[in-house]
């Protein structure tokens, strides 16, 4: 929500007055070849105009026409624990607010601090993927960008987000399970194989990879900045903007 | 988030020419008491200046400067089943939607619907209301004015939305459980009679009252606009506004 300030409308007065008094001053000059006449119009325009522009911009304060509400877009990042999904989700979020825009960054990790009791079941995992959805489809109702990435495994689930939300693109971090291993950042892997960390997806829980998503990235073959530059293509052209 | 579309900034200069090339007409026939000049003046500074202003109001819109961003607040009505709390915080949304605000209402009754799997104890309660007012900071966070009405039965789970808020106004809305359970307008204080229901609160569950709410309203004393108009009275004075 933004209200333009009282201050914001006089410096906008001055700023045009400065502009506007010495485009007439100049216009008097060159039609009457008058010096002093061009200075005299010039200083009464300068006093009474400057109130003037005042009144005008709080008139247009109130005014709601032309303020144009950019619709948000939720970005949704799937894909195996280690698969890069946070790493390309918080370029893209930082470029998003680079570019001006409210965004709010959900990720699996932190949330799962917050949102309580929430385990790593299927009917668990369902619910928490539901919840989250439920809150981005909220955020973005109230025009603000989310950037959301979870493993979301399942496809039931990804596609009752889908449903609640507006406009939805859905990117696949397709990097293979062996690569995703390999790298182990958390060393998560290496617990779910010695059966440490039960329902792990990929391990002892299935991916369900996405029938439609609006990207694939295959982050073994890009960088972070080429992926994320495809899906911030493809946000900036759902929003009528060109990236 | 609002952009200024261009169709806006040529309306307003259009709207200020009008206004500017007449006062600057006046103004020369008044210095020089020559109509065709303050007629010639005018229809050269009309032409040249609409550009000039249009120019003015789009380097404007791209400054962040007096663009006063409204931080919003959590309105959090808690009180037993029928208390009037769904009613009350209607009114209230709704006179902060008049205003011009971002307004998300959130009721315990059409939530539960979408955050799936929450049942009724003591623990399934607990996590339901943390994670509704995680949804409520975010919210918050994001300039939208949440009001939110849930039972929300113990001081614990209160106190934890109240520290993950920024601004969090709690309102009491105690109705004796004699006076709800006697309008039982959703006919469930009488299955809670009747064991249909477990865990109901007032019946077999505790109600913990808020210890330092900022309001408390009596139902059974003033109406929904007396009731209303003073949480009202608390939301604009916490944003700096009279209402």
């Amino acid at each position: 929500m933004f209200r333009e300030t009282h201050a914001r409308s006089v410096m906008k007065a001055v700023s045009w007055r400065v502009m506007g008094t010495l485009t007439t001053s100049a216009l008097v000059f060159v039609v009457t070849h008058k010096f002093a006449l061009s200075l005299a119009v010039g200083a009464v325009e300068f006093i009474s105009k400057i109130g003037l522009f005042w009144l005008h911009e709080r008139a247009w304060d109130r005014m709601r026409y032309g303020k144009e509400e950019i619709r948000p877009v939720v970005v949704w990042f799937t894909g195996l624990s280690g698969s890069g999904k946070s790493t390309i989700s918080r370029w893209v979020a930082d470029q998003l607010r680079t570019r001006g825009y409210r965004v709010e960054q959900l990720d699996g990790d932190t949330i799962r601090h917050i949102f309580p009791n929430t385990g790593f079941t299927r009917p668990e995992r369902d619910a928490h993927i539901k919840r989250v959805g439920y809150l981005a489809s909220k955020l973005e109702q109230n025009g603000v960008f989310v950037v959301a990435s979870f493993v979301s495994p399942y496809e039931d689930s990804r596609q009752f987000v889908r449903g609640l939300c507006g406009r939805f693109v859905e990117v696949h971090v397709d990097t293979p399970l062996a690569v995703c291993e390999q790298r182990d950042v958390k060393g998560l892997y290496a617990k779910a194989r010695r059966g440490e960390i039960k329902n792990f997806t990929g391990i002892d829980d299935p991916y369900e990879p996405p029938s439609n998503p609006e990207l694939v990235l295959h982050t073994t073959e890009e960088s972070v900045e080429q992926a994320g530059g495809r899906v911030l293509d493809v946000v900036m052209r759902r929003i009528g903007k060109v990236n």
